[in-house]
């Protein structure tokens, strides 16, 4: 497919190289950020534009990968009557798109993408659309960079998915920065946590989180969390989430 | 190395598979629980006991892998004079070894392990000696199984370090649990979040998680939190970790 990139960010960045390696055309890049677009459209020998009037108008689909707080300015006077429109962002409705296209949707990556990446990791794609044309075109256009994961989602549905991937990304990666932020106080190299992390990770391909629950907090060892809460004083903001998370172990059923 | 191993658990059945693996004996399995330690000992064809006086008092090394509370019992009585004898527990002082023999030490694996593993995962060893012997036979099994990850600690080190292991192991592995409760209820599929958990843990290999942050709470992204607040209203607890979580990743400079 002929595909024009709206946006020069991370998403916009991934997805774009994704595309090229499944054998799409990204005719046009189209960014406020003059440079970063650029910057992509040499790497994809395609164009750039920063003036929105530019914009191609020849293409199959058009994705909006752009800050949630930048698509209202990206929508304001756009118009590509007959063409399919998505945008990729989690928390903002398909219907903002109506005014642009009959033919809107979202094309949703759940992944943490950055543009640094060497090696571009699993994306499973939720999309949804306005009709039978921007349903069939986003689903062939995800199947074609994400064989085995690709799902149709409501505004609902993927809302609801982004507080569960805020929780399992963010959160968590919130806990590996204040754990890494202890052991460089403590004199300790957080990098031999690294398989530990790994494989507390990668179980959960075979066993419920549940169920591989262990240490101190599960086992009720109220003789080592009182150590662990020794050692963490001088660490009051790690000690704060340490108890919570202790507590909410144990009053898990 | 002849090797007798005491206790039937998760971590002597895993050490144990990686030292039959790494061309190691394994003379004998010690524990109380005779039907753990019959089956562990048929798969490496070596016998059993439930006897702590029929303890083979030939093997080179003893190594006491119970669970902390049991590890008392198991020292009751035990007389290895000459022999190197270690345990494998994080938060347990190795003087307590100091009535059984004098080449005592620590052999701690910094890793989640599971019985049930068909691949056995990287495993560091941080181990700890009494005496130049006890040093010296230890670190030769730790880098036998264990090719690059082997580091000396003590006592104070491995403690430390065991809080950092809590952090992102058992803590973070709660918020998965709670995510996949939420997905549960909310008729959402857990599994789907696999690559972004995978990701979120691999990319640790090239950035620090500082730098990796990203989300509606680092974006100070009010509009999108208080969606996710308002759909967690029928999730009391994860609501609260989620609001005291995002908090914590505002107030880290």
């Amino acid at each position: 497919m002929d595909i024009v990139i709206i946006g020069s960010g991370n998403v916009a960045a991934v997805l774009g190289r994704k595309f090229k390696a499944a054998g799409h055309q990204i005719v046009q890049i189209y960014s406020r950020n003059a440079s970063a677009a650029s910057e992509l459209a040499y790497e994809w020998d395609t164009e750039s534009t920063n003036y929105k009037i530019l914009i191609n108008k020849n293409a199959d689909v058009y994705l909006i990968a752009v800050n949630d707080d930048a698509i209202d300015d990206v929508l304001n006077e756009l118009k590509l009557p007959g063409k399919v429109v998505a945008h990729t962002a989690a928390s903002v409705l398909k219907e903002v798109l109506k005014t642009v296209t009959e033919h809107y949707g979202v094309f949703y990556p759940l992944q943490s993408l950055r543009k640094e990446m060497v090696n571009l990791p699993d994306v499973p794609i939720f999309f949804d659309g306005s009709d039978e044309k921007a349903k069939h075109i986003l689903a062939t256009l995800a199947h074609s960079i994400s064989a085995e994961k690709v799902v149709e989602a409501g505004d609902d549905a993927r809302v609801k998915l982004h507080v569960a991937a805020v929780v399992v990304s963010n959160l968590v990666n919130h806990l590996y920065t204040l754990a890494e932020d202890y052991c460089r106080k403590e004199g300790l190299d957080f990098k031999q946590l690294l398989p530990l992390i790994e494989e507390t990770a990668f179980r959960l391909r075979e066993t419920s989180p549940k169920l591989a629950q262990t240490g101190p907090a599960v086992r009720h060892d109220a003789e080592t969390i009182h150590k662990h809460l020794d050692l963490l004083k001088n660490h009051p903001q790690l000690k704060n989430i340490y108890v919570l998370l202790t507590e909410s172990i144990q009053q898990t059923k």
